[in-house]
């Protein structure tokens, strides 16, 4: 069973939390493929440049000077970073973008109807499975950032997320593959004030519901969404939790419909 | 024959220069490896980041901050920028580090007589060559910033003439290599206001009697260096030349010994 799992924001930005949770990924048995996302590193590296980070709907707009910095921070100083502790734990990671080897092309988000500059949006089908799994079989870990490019030569900023769920779905084609969210909360709460409230499955009936009752709302729906999704591109099982429980069974497991 | 052909700085810093040229690499036949150094985008980012470059004997001493914004502009924003320019013209770039896949091991160097900090220094022995030959029997075209890390979880600053000269001595143990310097220039020249005094040939007996002459002097004495060293772990030819003769014969060639 192939793992794909994704690390957030809050993870990435405290360096203990890092160096913890790249070790649980470490000791995850078998093939594995890790996804990051960028934390603030980016927004506070835009200010000290003067720039001023503009956000619509939780997502970047990402205009010229931005795609610099992302690619740089993203690409560059966290992925390498991660690249070079893993290493250290013994994993084999080889850090990519969605460029290299042109293991996930995207396409630039249209301009309506709002302008988020370089952003893509990428498709499972689209994911280079062949070359991924060249690296699998070679045991090596591929470490994705959302960094992807057009095929003409553009970068593109990605919703890491999005990109974790179009990897596991694409690697879905080769074998048997599993998606993990990983972040700082437990899983999905039904009390997001009560740590021990974490709804213990979530499938595409329970969902609508979940989310009209208010439970599931803000970040937490493109996230489950992207769940369904790679579910639907053949992937087993999605779950979403805490950092500490990547090799557990812990979390909120994300289904398409209750078994 | 395989071909590892290094860009530097000047031909980094234009976008237009740096376009032609990757337009010459991608045009080459059979497998190469490309390695690339920082240009000047790393010095003017440590400056609007308030930062003042040091430097000795032209190498850049790299505090804990530096590592990082070398980093990022190398292996983030120049790397991928490379990458996602020669997948454009059908080029399947892979942008690493030599942290990715462990592909080139550096050791920190050591803080007397001078301490550059988060410096390293390689060696052909340590290149992981089945690794990178891996990438080559897939049609994939290693594309190295000069980002090493020492295995135990931290990132070296390693000079790109070093690392390409290292690279094409371990895959020199695979099979035939040949490598190529680029730069502005036309070659070595005798006289450096004259660019149709390209020295032909340098080999081990003259190269001691160029430098004494202060004909060969400042950087161009560690890039033949460097060049006659790759020679002894086996590559076959190497060259300096100008950017525009990657898949040409101009330039100097740097031999052992005149044949």
């Amino acid at each position: 069973m192939l793992n794909v799992v994704k690390i957030g924001g809050n993870v990435i930005d405290d360096r203990e939390s890092l160096e913890n949770c790249l070790k649980n990924f470490a000791n995850l048995n078998g093939p594995k493929i890790l996804v990051h996302g960028g934390g603030k590193e980016a927004t506070r590296l835009s200010r000290e440049m003067g720039m001023q980070p503009v956000m619509i709907e939780g997502r970047r707009v990402t205009d010229a000077a931005t795609i610099d910095i992302v690619t740089m921070v993203y690409a560059g100083l966290i992925n390498k970073r991660i690249v070079a502790l893993l290493q250290s734990y013994g994993c084999d990671a080889v850090g990519l973008t969605g460029a290299d080897g042109n293991a996930i092309p995207a396409k630039k988000r249209k301009p309506n109807p709002i302008d988020y500059g370089f952003v893509g949006d990428i498709d499972s089908d689209r994911v280079n499975h062949d070359f991924i799994q060249s690296l699998l079989e070679q045991e090596k870990v591929p470490v994705f950032c959302a960094i992807c490019h057009n095929e003409e030569g553009v970068l593109l900023n990605c919703n890491a997320d999005s990109v974790a769920a179009a990897v596991a779905g694409g690697m879905a084609n080769v074998g048997d593959c599993r998606l993990t969210y990983c972040f700082e909360k437990p899983g999905v709460l039904r009390d997001v004030n009560d740590d021990t409230s974490v709804l213990p499955l979530i499938d595409e009936e329970s969902f609508p519901q979940l989310k009209e009752a208010g439970i599931i709302a803000d970040g937490m729906i493109p996230k489950i969404h992207n769940a369904l999704e790679s579910a639907s591109h053949g992937v087993k099982e999605a779950r979403i939790c805490n950092a500490s429980e990547i090799s557990g069974e812990g979390g909120t497991v994300i289904r398409k419909k209750e078994k």
